[in-house]
């Protein structure tokens, strides 16, 4: 005799994280756990959509009346734009979305979080980026969000990092974009006169033993972010644990967009 | 904090039902179970399909490499046959579908396991219809599903009665195309020279208090079966009983479709 599960039945809410490949992502047992957190009888599931497909199965999904909600992840961030009907602010400067959800009037709202789960990791830390002097390392997809969030929360100054010269100069211009009053430039990877450093590169991530930045030490009075998840520590964040600083790490960025992201989704606390 | 969940991630196998509604099934709890008491990394999810939606749903599902297979229920059971390049033969005399699965060549594979389920649930308990006289009362969905399910089991005869003498007359002339050796007719419901009575009519459902057949008083070397689920106990199982009849009861039904359509999903136990 088999026992019945209690986590899914006709009644469940669904939502999916669509990707290609699939196998990888971790938002399926995250976003799970968040919504039952909220006493919601929701699930997120993997959708393994092909790039050939992707044009029918979107809408068709949305088509669904138990289905709430997409998460979208490589290489659909910038694709999945053609179907929301409201695009926030920071998913139209950064160009991309990661979130799909229905917006209460018949329609399609989309956004995109990882740049808010860093400014979301921040404030439950009770720090703020207002009138901060910020060193940002890395231009890419999640340092681009970054830098555009952080762009909201009337910092002093960015000063910004790539190795890419180009992609660095294309993120300063989106930067002044959203507030001119910002003192923004491109320059090279330092501490001085900077309240929060900022690691969105991927130097570091997981056996790279390398710090993204040539120091030789850090003031204690710095805060240290790294948006790396896996190791938890990494070389920057031992060096500035060691050092006194205080940190944010990347998996505190991966739960407070996650939190967002299921308040967008109309998930709230029972 | 939140905790993160162990029943779904991105390496999840997915499977869904398809309905119009869809809050009322019990696949999504059912199914599930049956896939982890086999040791699989698999959900049965619930998909709301609108009529208008259908056609492009579905083949938009079945293009996801990680979703395998999908069950329908009303009012997709015939329109979904449109989707299979392998019909079984039960499905063709049947005329509707209710599981969808991949055939292992690229292609799909369907059939139907209503009856099959009931034939499962004898098998089990040692019943077999070799050689049997059986009175079956119901010839709509779940009744002709039955009958001929039954057909391919050898019975000696299969007395057949509903109230839409039209329906009955059809599922005679399909038990028929099964198996021309049955004795296969038309009755009211007796249980005169009778093995085996089933009861595949909505009578004695819920609240419904009524017998199917009038009867003073059963023999107890009838063996008695009910598709009924709810109440698991039937008004003619409870005579049934209270004669010394063997029963057998819709529940066992349902729990052999299950393992049958689990089978044909590819989900082997570990």
């Amino acid at each position: 005799m088999i026992h019945e599960v209690d986590y899914v039945s006709g009644h469940t809410r669904l939502y999916a994280i669509i990707g290609h490949p699939i196998a990888q992502v971790r938002s399926p047992e995250l976003f799970t756990a968040s919504f039952k957190a909220r006493g919601a009888d929701a699930l997120l599931v993997p959708f393994h959509v092909l790039p050939d497909e992707f044009d029918r199965t979107v809408p068709a999904l949305m088509a669904m009346p138990n289905l709430d909600g997409l998460i979208f992840t490589i290489p659909y961030k910038q694709r999945a734009m053609a179907y929301a009907n409201e695009i926030g602010s920071n998913a139209q400067i950064v160009g991309a979305i990661n979130a799909l959800a229905r917006n209460g009037a018949g329609g399609l709202k989309a956004d995109i979080f990882d740049g808010l789960g860093c400014v979301e990791a921040f404030r439950r830390r009770g720090l703020s980026f207002a009138g901060k002097r910020i060193m940002l390392i890395g231009a890419g997809g999640a340092g681009s969000a970054i830098g555009i969030a952080i762009a909201h929360e009337n910092p002093h100054s960015i000063q910004l990092y790539d190795l890419d010269v180009d992609r660095a100069l294309t993120l300063v211009r989106k930067i002044q974009s959203v507030d001119p009053s910002i003192q923004v430039e491109r320059a090279e990877p330092t501490v001085k006169d900077i309240d929060i450093l900022l690691n969105a590169s991927p130097v570091g991530m997981l056996e790279d033993e390398r710090l993204p930045i040539a120091v030789n030490a850090f003031d204690p009075a710095l805060v240290v972010f790294d948006a790396i998840v896996k190791p938890e520590t990494t070389p920057l964040l031992k060096k500035a644990h060691e050092a006194g600083c205080t940190l944010v790490r990347g998996r505190e960025m991966m739960m407070g967009q996650i939190s967002k992201m299921t308040d967008y989704f109309g998930i709230v606390p029972l």
